[in-house]
């Protein structure tokens, strides 16, 4: 198959910054695109070659979408299961495949699926609704604290509880969901792993991340993760077993939890590029969104090696700002070595909104890290017109 | 001024290769661009937020491209100054401004320039006609063998020629030129530089060049060269005084002899992101895109130094192929580590073509070279409709 300046088109479910971000790539191999999301702003409906607005979860848009495009990806999770079953059925081609996103889509699903494999995961039980939860604590089969996350629809922070005590049960809504065994990690670390059709398998290095304490969302990511050899070799055996196990096409990111006694648990994954991987634009020999790309059209896989030391910072709004977004200061940290800003382009903020991201690369990785913390004191994300 | 999704408008004039690689930039900083070429299926057309298609050279289209942008830069510099000196008289920004421009587009002007500015270059002579050439060679003024240039409309080896003897003269056209001393150089060298507004300098390191011998064409290039030391420096003063010199305002080129005692003499200069930069989208801190709208936006400019070694190779159209293009065994050399191939998005072929470029970067310099061989024997820019 000719992809480069030719007719091929590779259509791309999602147009947000993800979304975006593949387009560099296809831009740089001048791969044709077609991108379909819902806001008529979306951060990808520039530099693709067609963009469509419509509903990712909506049957007829999605298969209509896919009709005419030669290979079919996506860059949110969220979409339209049975369109792409159809579309398969058609003979398109779907990467990952409709298989392995059902096998993801849903968390209950994901968990047993970790059980069958005898891949290693924290303890949870299954329910059908919040009733069954409720009984069974009633009952004292399940005990406080635990991690309670909805079977569908939990992304960055939504859809997850940390359940300590009666009244944390009152607000949860009745859905599908499981109960998990709280982890008193040391690390939570996570492995971007790459895989082609023909079977090929790439991990990248262990990274490692800070979760903002109050939104739930990742602060930094550090690569390589400052850990044990055996423990990162441990990491990228597990994260290279979940792809194989998927049957993943395309780019997976595996989030782990390294136990106190330096065992690997498999949190949960994205079938896609993540946030995690975000620091691979500036620090690897190839970043995740060409390694998505050339994953998902069966290329040969890129070096995944790092370049020079890796941190990311995310830009969130900031608390108590809703409005046109400002980045207050991003000239300061421009200054500073190594220091790469990411904007989305979504035009307003408002409090906890991925916003973008800052990549600090560096040959001395503790340097990174030092002036990520720079970084991170200087620029915010608000409104002038509070 | 607020330039990260807001509505400050940066007009490009030309939709080449470069401006689709200043792009990437744009996008990634959420930069609001115009972007004009003749040619409506130009490599830039997508990405920008609004593509005309017009003639850089027409006076009154370029002043209308140029009336509602809030900073106006180039990608190529054969466009109307005329047009750039009246919207820098209704007050809009240009950068690189029209005298800076004026002075490097006519090679007449830009040769005389570095003598009135103590800036080393090859001995030469000033025609205004062919007839004066020919004159000063009869009187044995002038002696073979030299360089002939014309003052304008050179670009890429046209409108350059080694005149060796009598006949070599005949086919040149009677055209403002001129005579330049040969150079038995040690090697070719380029330093990037840029300037933004406040004045602030950054030169990335030295590269080496190689050309095709037929095409005079860049086959090679090669960061950081392979020089002492103490002739690196010096190359780097001498383009950091150039570019003072010009009051440069945005990324120059500047090309330049390493004679065999070691002197450097200016070649010539580009006022724009540059082939011999190319190599730093993979292998510098900050690339030499990025830093070009660092520069003309007057952003603090980011760091020059390189993260790894790079060897660029220009994929260019094969002798004797003309027509669809088609990327033979470049699934070949995307096995190769290390390795970006960079698709222009020429869909015609034709022989020289600039149609794309491969970087090549490793920890070690030797073996990017190395593998650079590897793909440059491999892959090859032809036409399967022959």
């Amino acid at each position: 198959m000719n992809y480069f300046s030719s007719n091929f088109t590779l259509g791309i479910l999602g147009g947000g910054q993800l979304g975006k971000m593949m387009l560099y790539e296809t831009r740089k191999y001048d791969i044709c695109t077609k991108v379909i999301d819902p806001n008529p702003a979306a951060p990808a409906r520039l530099a693709c070659d067609k963009f469509v607005v419509g509903d990712l979860m909506d049957y007829d848009t999605v298969v209509n979408f896919g009709q005419d495009v030669d290979i079919l990806t996506f860059e949110i999770e969220s979409v339209n299961i049975e369109a792409l079953e159809y579309l398969e059925q058609k003979g398109k081609l779907v990467y990952p495949s409709a298989s392995t996103l059902k096998k993801i889509q849903n968390k209950g699903d994901q968990k047993e699926f970790y059980l069958k494999k005898e891949i290693p995961t924290a303890p949870f039980t299954r329910y059908q609704s919040k009733d069954e939860l409720v009984t069974d604590w009633a009952q004292k089969k399940k005990t406080f604290p635990f991690i309670w996350k909805s079977c569908t629809g939990g992304y960055d922070g939504k859809g997850v509880a940390v359940i300590k005590n009666k009244e944390d049960l009152i607000p949860l809504p009745d859905v599908p969901c499981i109960a998990e065994e709280m982890i008193h990690f040391k690390n939570e670390l996570a492995v971007i792993v790459a895989r082609n059709a023909n079977g090929e398998v790439k991990t990248y290095p262990v990274v490692e991340m800070e979760f903002h304490p109050e939104a739930n969302q990742v602060e930094y990511v550090i690569c390589p993760a400052r850990i044990a050899d055996e423990v990162a070799q441990n990491a990228r055996a597990v994260a290279h077993k979940v792809s194989e196990s998927f049957e993943h096409v395309g780019l997976l990111a595996v989030e782990l939890f390294q136990t106190q006694d330096d065992q690997i648990l498999v949190n949960e994954v994205a079938p896609r590029p993540h946030n995690s991987g975000h620091y691979s634009i500036e620090a690897s020999f190839t970043n995740q969104f060409e390694q998505h790309i050339r994953a998902v059209l069966n290329l040969p896989l890129g070096a995944t090696e790092s370049k020079v030391g890796g941190v990311m910072v995310n830009l969130v709004g900031e608390e108590n700002y809703k409005g046109p977004v400002h980045y207050q200061n991003i000239e300061k940290i421009m200054q500073l070595p190594g220091v790469t800003p990411h904007i989305y382009g979504k035009k307003e903020t408002r409090p906890f909104r991925k916003m973008g991201h800052v990549c600090i690369v560096n040959k001395d990785l503790n340097q990174a890290r030092k002036i990520a913390e720079q970084v991170k004191q200087s620029i915010k994300v608000i409104s002038l017109t509070k």
